[in-house]
């Protein structure tokens, strides 16, 4: 596919004319405005179809009696989310943040300056003009932010499927999507103390999966683990995925997804500097993918004499959020490592958790809270931050979010109840919850569960 | 995600430069046109995508002996819409349309000037700039419409689907998709009739999603209900989806896509005010999806004392069909407030069609046509739109696609025949039309149907 | 949905600002530099989704007891292709390259002008110009074309499903990604002799999809038809495809990332050409698959007097495989005729590879291989290509791909073995190379294989 001359033609034209009006060569302002807003709304529209990912991922990994509620879950806390950051979470996150928080006003709408254009009969250079200078729209950057904490709140259904009640877990989701994501948000990406201090998380391998993990391992010490996950002597039952092709789908989607999360977080698309640093961000979140699979079955390979999918596919999503906090590292290299070593801390992490009796249905907490951190760190390591600004900032979202998340947990715990009863929990939370079956045509086979 | 200052230098020197010499400030007009036609394109690969979603949704809502013929159905309807809409349907609807109907002209292909300048030795300025005069690539614009056809066909496959027989089918989806969908479009879109009345549906409530109900509609009163659906007491036999998870990714296929159907239909990218307007549609079309399966999910808790899944994910299609006509609206209130009643709707209109014995194997009247009039109307509510002119467009549309589809089912009918024998349904379509089984190792469960 | 008079506006103005100050009009070169890049990106993403979409068919066309098997091989696959395209694949294929072969330099990195700009204090004109030289950002060039050896490795996968061992697989891809992909490729598209000869193949009927071919094909023979497949009178055993939905949504994928793969194949989107240029291969893209499934369904209708959803998904496959090598044919029912030639020819083969006991599991060959041949042929008969030379390329690819790959397939063979005893084959590969299953909750049904 070599770029023909005549196709070139008007680009080498334009090049000619550099030496004599370089001004001529250069990106207008209305036009970059354009494209970082574009950015925001395509990037978004792939993040936004993460939340498909997720669906499929957990559908496939629990059982069969639980499948429907933990596709309703998805769908369910996607649109909370939405609402949740539309109603009060994104003003908390950006709009006049001081150290620690933003403001409390609800809603969020068009700039006036934007509502003016608009509304106009005529669009005038003197109405455009005041919106160009914002950079881009304010609702497409509203949208892109969307998508981000629905992707944190979507981490927390699979850690805790087949046995959290769907009502109490959609209260926490409102909570945590419209209150404690924005809030140590706020702290980074919306210019407070943690960004006054150089914290570095390019698209939130602390700031989202984290987050995410955090909340979701509170969740699951003070749900506690599954019935008959782990008997008297420590041993542990292992309780397969249903559908493991949905599975692989579901992290396939992630993947493709994934270049939207990191790529629209550039935050701008309309110069050769934006799109060039895009591209090595695009690179570094597919090479860190790649490694995180191969490292995760070559790693299970030697330990068990066996590859493991699961491990596989949460070997590329644990590659995928080790690399989300520096995907703009200019040595692939370093991608490639970081990706490895992602991989390699799910297999281990794995394990390790059931050791503490802590019941992660999907793997969440290892590919994301793990992960997460490793890839927060790796920033003070290979790339510009500062690695005890690093650890300070993992530590202090990590303290927060599980604090607000715990009380959270056992507040609902002791009101409303998170758990369903034994019984329900062995019938399946679909006949339970719903009343209905997600294959009712399809047979018991070797698991009866 | 702040942007660095650095980053935005680009934008900021020239928004310097602003003072002295505005006209730099501008998007050029063939940067424009590249945007606009880009936005066609990669808006309409969104849109190709919801025939997966629409495919994925249905073949998770019938039971598992219709499941390959359902399959079957949806990319066969996909190809022959595009097809059709290539060689017949595109000219009816555009080109030169006079009140009612537009061209017969078969085929429709680039225009003079675009393939002057493709067939070029040179891309000579005298040869860009009849073609830039267009605003868009006369095709990107076709690509963009023809996903819509398709759309609006898909709708219909899921009502009829268990009895009806693939080839009679077809024959309908090619006149659908040739001439009865793009007659009624013309009066809208092409500039017609409808559109000099004051007719306003954004991205097409009425135009693609009711004009599929209505056909739908139609089809299943003159097809008639599955064997066994109502018995002789008029009481519902429930006849549950078969693979939930492949429903749910359905829905989140077809809220993806929706990006692409409201976001495309802004139809152009190219300025600030453009992408401005985009990003206030991406923003309401999400916000209205995820009210109507809030809306959803509350109401059936409300009525049913348990929430239902394939409400929720029908309370999302009706949340983004209510949004369609009209989300281009600056108070995003009103777009939470439009999909929450278009989810309401279908709760309420699915035990209503039973009760007309309306067999409507998806739900997609009560979400495509119920919701889709909902939202024209909501348009002359809450928009810029007039009530009496939306009633009009609403009725005039719906008593045209109502009775030539209705003609066409029973001419149909009465000739090769349009519903399978009652043995054939029995044993299922899959067996019968295909010779095969979508699931062939997997057993049966507690539903023997 | 017209374009309002407003909304024109802005291109309006600009065009009548044509006449006085025609420069105007035109794209910049920084901003044609952030077109061209961008659509690398976006197209590439779309292409890299190709890989869960051949997940999804090869899932589904497989048996449960291999489908976890056909999964890890997929994400590995994919993971594996770009760790290789990045550490030598590009190189050879892109970077000094002569007749033959390129550079055996190790990884591909952003240009010197490239991270000077990026490492810069203040992006300055004199940095930037360099950078917008080259045309696009070098790691988005990069990015694009790795998705495409991943295609090229993903289809190998299918053919050979259900009896090979993975870790002698995964082997064969790094050869095949690494070193044989690129060094035909560089014949071509890195400007080789093939190139100099006038050899055209827009997005790789030959160059992809044959490659992938003919490694399979290879591969099929060596490996040996699956145990039971055929008997010893010559009759074919039918081991039908345990999840055709899934089947089906693949190749809704595959179609979807379709549009990346042909569309983004122009190589450029920064001009007024390009996008119309652009337009036109997505509108045929759409009607070649779609004539491709029309032909396929049409074709087993009059043979086997019944359709087969298996054909239908592989007549769109071999469609869009068809047109890929001349998908810029002005005249776009060339474009019908060429994909739906394409749909027969895959329901000619099928049969006629169980005739010569080639044991394919998913109709790769037939999809890939037979319609990748006859599309670059087409290109020679319908497009500006030189029948001769087309036919010399297909031969030349043909027999590098073939005996690099059979001496490839020959030494894994008789060194660590390719094919699981008949044992493993009949428990399934699930079991043996995994020790999961894939759906471990699905009884058995009517198939007991």
């Amino acid at each position: 596919m070599k770029l023909s001359a005549k196709l070139l033609g008007g680009a080498a034209a334009a090049l000619i004319l550099l030496g004599t009006a370089p001004a001529r060569a250069e990106v207008s302002a209305e036009t970059q405005f354009v494209f970082n807003s574009f950015s925001f709304l395509i990037h978004g529209v792939l993040v936004m179809f993460m939340a498909a990912g997720f669906a499929m991922l957990e559908s496939g990994l629990v059982r069969t009696k639980n499948t429907a509620t933990i596709c309703l879950k998805n769908i369910a806390l996607y649109s909370a989310a939405g609402l949740l950051y539309y109603l009060l979470g994104y003003s908390l996150m950006y709009t006049d943040v001081d150290s620690y928080i933003g403001s409390f006003s609800l809603f969020y709408n068009s700039s006036a300056e934007e509502l003016a254009l608009l509304n106009a009969e005529e669009a005038t250079a003197e109405l455009i003009a005041p919106v160009v200078e914002g950079g881009y729209s304010v609702m497409s950057d509203w949208f892109f932010q969307m998508v981000f904490v629905a992707t944190a709140a979507s981490i927390v259904s699979g850690t805790l499927a087949e046995r959290i009640k769907i009502w109490p877990f959609m209260l926490f989701i409102v909570a945590l999507t419209g209150v404690i994501y924005p809030i140590q948000g706020s702290w980074t990406w919306g210019g407070g103390w943690l960004a006054e201090m150089g914290f570095s998380d390019f698209a939130g391998s602390t700031i989202v999966h984290s987050v995410g993990g955090w909340a979701a391992l509170s969740g699951a010490v003070i749900l506690g683990a599954r019935r008959g996950k782990y008997d008297a002597r420590g041993r542990v039952r292992v309780m397969p995925g249903s559908n493991l092709p949905l599975a692989t789908l579901g992290t396939f989607v992630l993947w493709f997804g994934w270049f939207g999360f990191n790529g629209g977080s550039q935050l701008a698309l309309g110069s050769a500097l934006d799109v060039t640093a895009m591209a090595i961000v695009y690179v570094n979140t597919n090479l860190g993918a790649a490694a995180g699979v191969v490292a995760a079955m070559a790693l299970t390979q030697i330990l068990y004499k066996k590859i493991d999918l699961t491990m596989a596919l949460n070997g590329a999503i644990a590659g995928l959020v080790s690399i989300t906090a520096g995907p703009d590292l200019h040595n692939h290299l370093y991608a490639i490592v970081i990706g490895a070593v992602g991989g390699c801390l799910v297999v281990v992490a794995v394990p390790l958790l059931d050791r503490l009796r802590i019941d992660d249905v999907v793997g969440a907490i290892p590919a994301h809270l793990v992960a997460g951190i490793w890839g927060t760190l790796a920033v003070g390591i290979f790339g510009s931050g500062d690695l005890i600004v690093q650890i300070t900032g993992i530590v202090a979202i990590g303290a927060f979010v599980t604090l607000t998340s715990a009380a959270l947990w056992l507040a609902l715990k002791h009101t409303v109840g998170i758990r369903v009863s034994e019984e329900d929990e062995h019938m399946g939370l679909d006949q339970v919850e719903l009343g209905m079956e997600a294959y009712p045509e399809f047979g018991h086979g070797s698991q009866t569960i």
